[in-house]
C-alpha cells in the first residue's frame, strides 16, 4: 500500500502559512531544502487542494502543468477545469474513493502537498499515513493550521528527529491507526 | 539577567492542553520526565497564571503552598487571595514591572509554568527568553494553544533538538529580540 506523506513546513506553534497563504518567516535556504528536494524524488504522485496548486502560479507554474515533473498530479477541486493537454488530473468528487484507489495502486509513496484544509480532510478520513514536519524556528501566532479546521485527535509514532544548522528541525512520524496495535 | 524559560509539553500542532486544561494524550512517563525533573532543579523561581496554579489542587497541591518547594512562586491573578503563612506571592497588578524586577534580580532562571494565556501575555511584552518544548507525538486538533490567543510573531534560534525512545522530541530555542542582532 502506498503511503500518503504530508511533507510540510510548520512553525513551532503549528501553522503552515499566514492566513493569505504567504510563508515569509520560513527558512528557504539551507541543507533542509536539499534534503526536501531529495525526498521529492521518492514520491510518485502528488495530491493537493486547489489553493495549493494555484499558489504556484505567481512562481511560474503554468495552469494545467505539473509542479513536480516526475509525479502524477491530482488536484482536488470542485471548480477547477483545464483544457486538452492538461498534465494534471482534477478530482471533483468521490475524493475518498479516488485517494483509496491511488493508495492501493502501484508506485512510490504519495506526496500530500497541502494545504491545511485538504490535509485535515484526509486526516479525518484516515488517509494520512506519515508526517514529515520541517519545524521552522518561528512563532506565527496565527495563520493556516497544520490540519486547517480539523479537530481530529490522532496519535503518532516518531520515526526520527534531526536538526539543521539553520535551526530547522525535521520530525518524521507515522500516524497511528485507531484500533491498530 | 535571569531568563524566563517557557518549559512546556506541546502537541505537534501547537496545543498545550485540551480546552478544559486536561492533558490526556501527553506522555507522562519516560526519560523526558526525568530530564524535566532535572531541569526544574535549575530554576530559582516560577511564574504562572491562576488557572495553572489551581490546576494542581486535584493533584494534592494545598492552596497557598509551593508546587515546587525550592522555587519562589509568583501567581499572577487579580482575584486570588491567600491568608497568613502563604508560601506563594500573588501578583495582582503591575505584572510587567514585577516580571522585569524579577528578571533583573539575583538567582537562577525563572520557570514560566503556563498557561497559554499567561505565556502569550508575556510573549507580547518581550518577557519570554527561552522555549523548551517537549513535543509529544500527538495531534490534538483543538485546545489551548502554546501562546493562548496571542497573535505575536517571533523568530527563534534553535539551541538543541533531541528525541527520546518514547517519541517525545525536546526542542530548545532562544527568543530573538526585535531589533537585536
Amino acid at each position: 500500500m502506498r503511503k500518503v506523506v504530508y511533507d510540510v513546513a510548520v512553525t513551532v506553534d503549528g501553522f503552515i502559512s499566514h492566513e493569505d497563504g504567504s510563508v515569509d518567516g520560513f527558512l528557504m535556504q539551507g541543507e533542509h531544502v536539499a534534503d526536501y528536494a531529495e525526498r521529492l524524488k521518492g514520491y510518485g504522485a502528488v495530491v493537493m487542494g486547489r489553493k495549493t496548486y494555484e499558489w504556484g502560479y505567481p512562481f511560474g507554474l503554468v495552469p494545467g502543468k505539473r509542479a513536480y515533473p516526475h509525479m502524477a498530479h491530482y488536484i482536488f477541486s470542485k471548480t477547477l477545469r483545464f483544457g486538452e493537454g492538461a498534465e494534471v488530473e482534477v478530482v471533483g468528487g468521490d475524493e475518498i474513493a479516488v485517494l483509496q484507489r491511488l493508495k492501493e495502486g502501484e508506485g512510490p509513496d504519495i506526496y500530500l502537498c497541502g494545504g491545511g484544509a485538504f490535509a485535515g480532510f484526509l486526516l479525518e478520513h484516515d488517509l494520512v499515513d506519515r508526517l514529515v514536519l520541517k519545524v521552522n524556528p518561528i512563532v506565527f501566532g496565527h495563520g493556516i493550521r497544520l490540519f486547517g479546521d480539523s479537530t481530529r485527535k490522532v496519535e503518532l509514532a516518531l520515526l526520527s528527529a534531526t536538526s539543521y544548522a539553520n535551526g530547522v528541525s525535521l520530525l518524521r512520524y507515522d500516524v497511528k491507526r485507531a484500533g491498530a496495535a
